[in-house]
Order: C-alpha cells, then sequence, then structure tokens
C-alpha cells in the first residue's frame, strides 16, 4: 500500500503518521516522487481499512498494490481448478455445454428439453425453478414442484441439475437436490447467501452482477470459497452499458482476464448476455473461441410460448447445429 | 402494447396472431405506419409477457405504452404519501435529516453521535449493525448486538433507528426493534427479501442499486408494496459510470422524475454518492435544491478511525453548520 | 411514428392536433390501448422533428417506428457490400487482415512491420502518421513526413495504407495518397468532417465512438454515404463503461447486430478494444467468430520502444501464429 | 510514477531497468511492499510514456501519481480564473446567467428571446448558428446567416455571444464575431480543433463530451490553454449512462471535483443535462447549490415549434421565475 502525501506536509505531521502506522506492526518507507512524497506500507495489512487513511489531512491518495483476494488468485493457486459433477467435467480444456429452459413448466417439458440438448451433446441441464423477476406480477417459477421434476429429467437422461438459488429457505433443498448452485447476476453481492451456499460445499456457479466488475466477482467468489466450498465457477453474462440493441453487453475480455487473474473455470451465458436468440448462435461461437471453458444456453421447444425469456431461447434444432458448430471452433483453437 | 411487424408479413400470418391474441380476451387493432403495420393490443395486459411476441416470426419489436408498476405510481395515487414515525414525518414538504455513522462501533460512539446530530436538527439516527463488504475479511458490522446500542441511543435521543437488513434471519429482530427498515443497493433485487419486508407493514427505506433504471426502483418498490406496507422511501444513492473521481454518480435527476412518477418520498445519500466527505456539503445542498425530501448522511466523531466509510464520513461540527445552510437552501425555494 | 396522448387529454385539444398534423400532409389515425389514447402518424415523417412533440400538453411520449438511416439500412439494400482496394477486399466472406504499428516512426521501422505482416497473410497496412492523444504533451505522429514512409511502405509491399484523418487540413493529401480513410472513435460525431471525406468516394473506416451506440454509428455512417461514397467499413473498437481490467469493453455482440441491421462490412480493432497485448488474441479469435470481415491489430517489432500503445500492440511473430489460428477459426464457421 | 513489478522478478532483470530508466536522467527508488518489489520513479517524467513500461516483461503494472495537466491545474495556479467580458463577468463569487435558443432561426426570434432573457437577470445570450445533428437529414442550423442575426441581437440588447463552432473553415469568422466561442460535447476531443481554437486567444467553453472523465475534460482544457488563451470555461452537460428516463445523467458531482482539482470557472447545461424542460428548473436549482459559477439554459419563446431542443427550451416566463430563484439560492449558499 503506498500512501501518496499532499504537497505541502509538514514533517512533524509525517513523522506522526508514519509512528501511527508502525505501531500497527507495519513498516514504513519514504518514497521521492516528482514533488511529491509517498510512504510505502509493506507487512500484513489485510486488516487495514486503506480508505480510513484517505482521512488523514496530509493524504492525497491511497494506492493498493497486492490483490484483494487470495483463495481465488491464480497467484496463489497456479493449478487450473476442474470441477467434477456426477462423472461430467467443468474446466480442464474441454468444452462443456450447460442448457436447457429459462424455467422448468412442466414435466413433459423439461424432460423432451433434457433429452433433445443431452442428444446434442450437452452435459448439464439448466432450468428455473426460482426465478427473479423485476415485476411482482410476473411467472415467479413453480418453485419446489419445479425442483421435483428438474429432478425426474435428471434422473432419465443423467444430466447434473443447474438452477437457481434465490433465498436462505431453500437452502437444505438446494443441499439435497441440486448438482451445481446458481447464484444468479441480482445476488451476486447478497453476502449472507454466498455466506451460506459456501458451506454447503457443493460446486456453485456464480453469476457477475449487471455492474460489477471483474474484480467484485472474485471477491464475491472469495465468499463462497472462505465458506469452504472448492468449486466455483465463474460466469459471464453481460453487463449493463447505455448500449440498447441488446438486453446486456457481453463482456468477453473478462474470461480470459479471468482466467489470468483466477484458476477457476469460467462458463458465458450468451442467452442472458444479449437477450436475442438470433444473437446466441454468433457469440456462443466467440465465446468458445475467447476461451471459455463452458456455456450456459436457454433451449426451449416452444419459446413463442415460454414463460419468460423466451426471445433469447432457441429451438432443440439450433442447439444441434450449433453444438456442432462449437466443437469445431474449440478444436480449431485447441491445436 | 403496440406489435411493429416485419415489413413484409404476410395477411394470412396477420390473421392468425390477431385470432391468438383475442383468443385471451383483448382487443387488437390494425395501424397502418410508414411502410409498416402494426397490431395495438388493448384490455388488461398485466399478465402478458411483452417479450414473447418477439419470438413471433412477423413480429419486429413490441412497445409498452403503460407503466408497469401500479401502487407506486402517482397516476393512480396523486397525493404525496407522508410517512410518520414516532412524530417525526418524512415528505409533505418538510425537509428531513437522517444522520448517523457508518456502522456502529460502541455505546459511547453511537450515544455521542447521536445527541450531536439531534442537537443540529437531525430527526432520524443511522447506523449499520449489519454491513454488507465487498471482501469477506472486512469488518461485517457488530450484528445484534449493534442493534442494540442503537436501541439505546434511540431512547435516549428519541430519534428513531433507520438501520439496514441483509437476510431473512434477522426480520424479527427488525420487526420488533428497528423504525425504518433500509434495504441497500446490493439488495434492491433481492425480490425474495423484498417480498417478506413488505409484510412487517413498517417503513423501508429502498436504496437505488448500482446498476438499477429509475423504472427498476419503482418495481421494487412495487414488491414492497405489494407485500402490504403503505411506507417505502425510495434512496438515490448514486449510480455506477465510467466516472471514477468519484465513488459513484450522484443521479441528482432521479429526484424530479421520481417524484413526477411516484407518490412516495424521496431521499438522498450524498455520503455514497460521492464517497468523499468533501462533496458531501455541496451535494447535499443540492439534493435540496433539486427537491429532495429528505437526506441520509454520515457523520462520524473520528472519520480517520471509523470502521468503514471514514473517508465519506463527515464531524459532527460540519454537519451542525451544513444543517443550517440546507434549511436556508429549503427556505429559498419554498416560497 | 407514435404520440401517446395524456390520460386526461381533452378531445377538443386532441382535434386540434390532428389538424395540426393533417395540415403537414400526414396521416393520422386514432389507437385505443389500455387507458391510454394514442394517434399513429403515417407519411413523409423524414422531416418532421419527433422530439417537438413532446412540448405539446398532451402528449406524454413519442415512439419511433422506422430506422432512421436509409443508404446504410439492409432493410433497403440486402445485398453485402464488398469493398475492392486495389486487388484486396473487405467483406463478402473473405476474412482481412488490417496490420501495422500504432504510429509510423521510421522509414526502417514501416517498412519492417509491412513485409512481416503481409508474409503472415495481412493484405492491408495501418500506421498513424496523426495521433489524436489527450495529452497535448504527448507524441502526436509525424504527420505528412509519417505518410510518405506509409507510402514506400505501400509501394515495397502491395498493402494499402490505412490511415486516420484527423482535419480537415489534410482533405487533399488523404484523397491523393490514402487508400482507406479511418475516422476515429473520436471523430465519430464530427459531423463536418464525416460531410467532407464522403464527398472523396475513397472507402472510410468509420470506428464506433466511446459512448455511441450502434445506431449512432449508422447514423454516422449515413453522413458518409450521404455525401457521395459507397464504400463505408463499420469498425467496432469498444465502448467505455465501469470495467476498468480492460481499456475498453469490446462489444462484439455489436458485430451481428451490424450485420443484420446494415449491409456495410464489419471490422473490429481488439488492439484498443482491450489495451492489452495478452488480450488481442483471443478477442481477435472471438471476433472472427462472431462472424467479423475483418480485423485491425496493432503489430510493432519492439512494443516496449514504441512511442505509443505499446502495452496493446503485439509482436510480428505473435501476429504470424496468431493469423495460422483466425484462419483455422475462419474456415471452422464458414462450413 | 511507480512501477510495480512482477513477484518472481529477478535481481538481473531489475538491475537492467533500472539503468535503462535512470540513462534518462531519472532517478529510480527501490521500494519493498508486501511480497511486491516496486519502482518508484521521479524527476520530470512529462515525456515519459508511462504505459511503454506496461510491455517490460517484469513490470506488472505502473501507477501514475502527479496530475497529467499544468495549466489548468489549481495546485499550480491557486487563484479562481474570472472571466471578463464586455462589462460582463463568469467567476469570482457571481451567478452568471447564459441563455437563448438552441438554433437561431430568425432575426424576430432571436431579438425577443435575447430581450426577454436580458429582462430576467441573463448577461449572455446562447444561440446556435451550427448545429451538431446525428441525422444528415435534420436541420443543420442557419450557418453564417444565423451568426448575423445573433450579432444584430448582442447589438440591441447588450449580450455576449456564446455560440458553437464546428468547423476549422469558420475560425476567422468566429474570431471576429463571437465573444465566447463554445466547444460541444462531440469535439470534445477534436485536438485539431481545440489547438486552433486556443490560439484565438478568446475564451472558449469548454463542454464535457458524453463519455469523458473529469480528468479527460481537463486535459482538453490543457489542448486550449496551451494555445494561448487563458480564458476557458468547464461546462458540466451530462454524461451517458444506462438510465433513459433522462437525455443524459447530469453529474453535478464534477462541479465541486472541477472547481478543487481546476481554477477554472464551470458552467452547467440543465437542458442538455435533462433533455426536458420540466427537469431544467429543479436541476438549475441543484447547479447553483452545488457550486456552479454560472448557468447555460435554452429558453425558446415557442418551444413547440422549435427547429430542435424543443423539449428542453423553456418559456420566457418560466426562465423569469427561475431566475428569481437562483438568485435566492445563490444568496442562501454565500453566506
Amino acid at each position: 500500500m503506498i500512501l501518496v502525501l499532499v504537497p505541502d506536509a509538514e514533517q512533524a505531521a509525517i513523522d506522526r503518521l508514519r509512528q501511527n502506522i508502525e505501531a500497527k506492526g507495519l513498516l514504513v518507507q519514504h518514497i521521492h516522487g516528482e514533488n511529491t512524497t509517498m510512504l510505502g506500507i509493506a507487512g500484513d495489512t489485510s486488516e487495514v481499512d486503506q480508505e480510513s487513511f484517505l482521512r488523514i489531512d496530509i493524504v492525497d491518495s491511497v494506492m493498493r498494490v497486492s490483490d484483494p483476494y487470495k483463495l481465488a488468485n491464480r497467484k496463489l493457486h497456479p493449478q487450473d481448478t476442474v470441477i467434477h459433477v456426477k462423472g461430467h467435467t467443468i474446466g480442464g480444456g474441454n468444452l462443456t455445454l450447460v442448457a436447457g429452459p429459462c424455467s422448468v413448466e412442466s414435466e413433459e417439458q423439461i424432460l423432451s428439453i433434457a433429452r433433445d440438448v443431452a442428444a446434442s451433446g450437452a452435459t448439464f441441464l439448466r432450468g428455473g425453478a426460482f426465478k427473479p423477476r423485476s415485476s411482482p406480477y410476473a411467472f415467479q417459477g413453480m418453485g419446489l414442484d419445479g425442483l421435483e421434476l428438474l429432478k425426474i429429467a435428471s434422473r432419465k437422461t443423467g444430466l447434473p441439475i443447474v438452477t437457481e438459488l434465490l433465498s436462505h429457505e431453500h437452502l437444505d433443498d438446494f443441499a439435497r437436490d441440486v448438482d451445481v448452485i446458481q447464484i444468479g447476476a441480482r445476488n451476486m453481492q447478497n453476502f449472507s447467501l454466498l455466506r451460506e451456499v459456501g458451506k454447503l460445499k457443493k460446486p456453485v456457479l456464480l453469476k457477475r452482477g449487471l455492474a460489477n466488475t471483474i474484480e467484485e466477482l472474485l471477491m464475491s467468489a472469495e465468499y463462497v470459497l472462505s465458506g469452504g466450498t472448492a468449486d466455483v465457477i465463474l460466469c459471464e453474462r453481460g453487463i449493463r452499458t447505455f448500449e440498447t440493441a441488446t438486453r446486456n453487453t457481453l463482456d468477453l475480455s473478462a474470461v480470459p482476464v479471468l482466467k489470468k487473474k483466477s484458476h477457476l473455470p469460467v462458463i458465458v451465458d450468451p442467452s442472458h448476455g444479449t437477450g436475442y436468440w438470433h444473437l446466441v448462435e454468433p457469440l456462443s461461437l466467440a465465446s468458445v473461441a475467447v476461451g471459455a471453458d463452458a456455456l450456459i444456453i436457454e433451449v426451449h421447444n416452444a419459446p413463442q410460448y415460454a414463460l419468460c425469456d423466451g426471445p433469447q431461447s432457441i429451438t432443440p434444432e439450433v442447439f444441434h447445429t450449433l453444438a456442432q458448430k462449437l466443437r469445431r471452433v474449440h478444436e480449431a483453437i485447441s491445436n
């Protein structure tokens, strides 16, 4: 940590500040800049709130030098994390496809879609039982009934279940029945939920919030990891910008940045990331080309009648063709 | 709701679409535009997912005409909502000051600050017992012990308590002890929490999320109101933009926009909105001038030692002078 | 165009408005919505300022139905535009590589890089002679001397020149010497320059502005096209968001959106789009996978000594390997 | 400037880097951080491109310590700049009102509005002769004829002229006839125009670009100041964000930030900053309360027929009442 001092800081005040910091067991070094005096602070600063220094009169700005996350940090854990779930994997050079409807609507629907996507190469089944909707008047998902239907579909196809947890009250149900617990974008900084879900020691798919930086996503992963779970999958699903031609702006640069900073696998959600089904194919191909370990794609057998997210769902037929192209691109970049 | 059709839509397809919509009990009207055919849909469309129309081949785009919120809508509730709490009010032409530290740290601290801000004209006490922190290693608040200290300070000063609820597990404690329950920016779309807090029928201070539009804030208010609470205070606290000179970009235009669209009172948080104590005074003055009903300001007796948010806290002395200026500006715009 | 009226609009006022609009030779149709009255306006509305309607008391909002651009619009020009320059092409299913240094620094430098990138498969040479720099104290490019060096390199390698025009004063020089005139992001809405460059009837590479929507990019293309040029290449080079891990946020969804809305070819600039050389490879691969017609990449033989943009330049060796991978991905998606 | 080195940097490489930097006449100091080695660089680094260090293998990141602008920097010029134009002033504790129509439409129009706003207390006349429009088909202003009408209105009312320069070709006309030359948001980084306008040594009103940071605005001011002009007025006019309820997001925090960092006066444009006339009053009041030296407001005698920006223009009657309120708020904060 480096403190940049104001130009006219008096020596007596600088000395007092040094003594205060050294009293915390930290080392202080004087740095002479261009017209600027700085203090470098070394030692274990993890419990020091760097912002508190900004309130000291002679401190002009504070610069952080080291990363604020540890468990998620590749510098400390150079090996890629590879996640294994019921014989399927995410990470480690594979291309994993997670597919299924936005929300579970009926046994027939979820089973039919699960069979279709499995036949096309998907190895995980997604499907919402609890849906976060911006309107209290919109369809909120089938709830625990939806979870039961996911279990049936999973049993009959062998695909592990990926579904979103919205609230503490269903922690036990998810711990028992769900293979990969999804934390949605709107809950990325619901720290109380992150902490609880981390204690379950199940794989967690953590979505980036609409206004959250890559570093904040890693800090939220740190919450989950510090609960005890080793398996977190980081999900890029688009951020909010001024552009309105797409529902969100899919930030594909986040994929290589995350893979450089962290050892955790990265998944991309081109369905929410764009909001339009005709953009799902090109952005899925781009996600594989940019180095994503996995894709999570909304597939619906009758998108025009879907109870939510119809415009961004593709049909099983489109998914089938897309999966083939995805494998070709994966091969093209793997050599 | 208006459906804009693609240029080459065939008449047979248009007729099928009309019949489908009319089968839902809605009225359909043909509109002839410039090279464009549109269908206007009238009737109770609140349960119709407008996006589902985008999956129909001949539909190019969908335009919504009416607001998606009802209980929060000034068109349906023209009178200003005025909130009364233990003899103090928010709304109705008054200027209400909510003040206190970022987090409760000790009985001495909270009591001393509460007395100071009360003496300067604040009529509500803020103070965090549970703190949402982006790092799992940072101070997370005193928890229920902090709540006890807030109660002591409230009893001794007569100031009602405003404090943030982070999780379902403390709903009962807050229902019993807290006067105005704050929902923070990061939980603005934690719909499960919004629904529960609305059932408590206590005043709720709802903060706008970092990446949320004014309309989404009103939709989240709708969740709380639909739970049964009549008293929601809308809080502008800055949005996330590309600018880094301030912690957030305080969107003061949101104040008159919210007051036009809704009957609910509006409060501004210039402390989180800017992130720097020296910006709190000018932005507080601006908030009053733009028409805010109330301000929520972080005040700390020793900001350089605060356990969080030190850089954005002002001292009781600065608050005292500021409160006088705020009243002068309020008077200047009230005549 | 549709005017949504306020709920309590009086019939007499509605009638007056209708008459005013009809007096301009336009057709007005009454539309009955849910609790809402609307007026649909048909006819040639291109000279009508839709915003002016917002000042009329009884008008609540105005919705545009048709696109504001014509010459750039695929609906009116369904065939892809393919641009031919000195035996090389951009568009039409090819993958075109434009490569070269951020700025021309010496004859030896530009010639060496031009030869290297040509050998690796680039068919156009980029290089800045005039550089837009945010600081008046930074290196501003070699100017006309740089242009002379580009001409030498072009003559010796056969690569057409792509370079940025900053100002009216060099229009004649560029008309004479430059093969593809680049308009940079900061000048995307320098309408006076757009108009002039369009009159030269030379191919124009138009970069998207940092805060400009896809529609605004198309409107700026419309300025150039309306000057007389038929050949505009649209360039996605990243937009400005809150994320700071990358220099800009490369919006790859813009590529398929632009190709759907317009017939013009699309090029991606992963160098400026990310700002870091190690992100250029993955984002280049993603750009090809998402459907870009071309890439423009900064290549420098000694990036650590480059006079500008060193951190985002790759070496000729990295470019050589990348070009091979790009062709493999292009093949994988073309079948 | 501080270079943070990668964790495993070898001593030999560090020594080489030190020698390279010292060879440029700069001082290098070794700094020991928490698990991190850093090099502090002192001396005249203004010609050193800090980004070039990022290409050196052992450099992980570069941190700038000093501001990149000098002439605009309050640290070097502590006294407020006060601008005097034909007996009127901007800055120095006054509240200056600049008012007039978006565009000049006729002699009668501009004269009538000029007389009205002068009577209400405005001391500068704004009015567009050359208009930057996003559509090539929209009204582009009356051009030099409009400038002639502004001169007539200025002569008859004594109000100096503020109007926007779009292009180099009118530099001579503006040098002769215009009192304060406006550079619009879209040209804030048209560096070639900034340089030329600075040489005219006339007051320049420089608008912040839609996606430009406060620091970039100051860097653009530096361009103008380095041309020779001493009088630059910095204009906050809203930035582009995800919010669509307003045309832009007016960033009022920029006002005190600019006044802290720079000695130049600050003006706010609430008309473009919001886009709606009913928001102009509250945001004007807020601008004065936050500490702006001046306001620039669009006033039109018949906004519903204005050739541009009608929705954001207020009538002379509304301006008259507003001016009185603005003075009351100015008084309230000045004591």
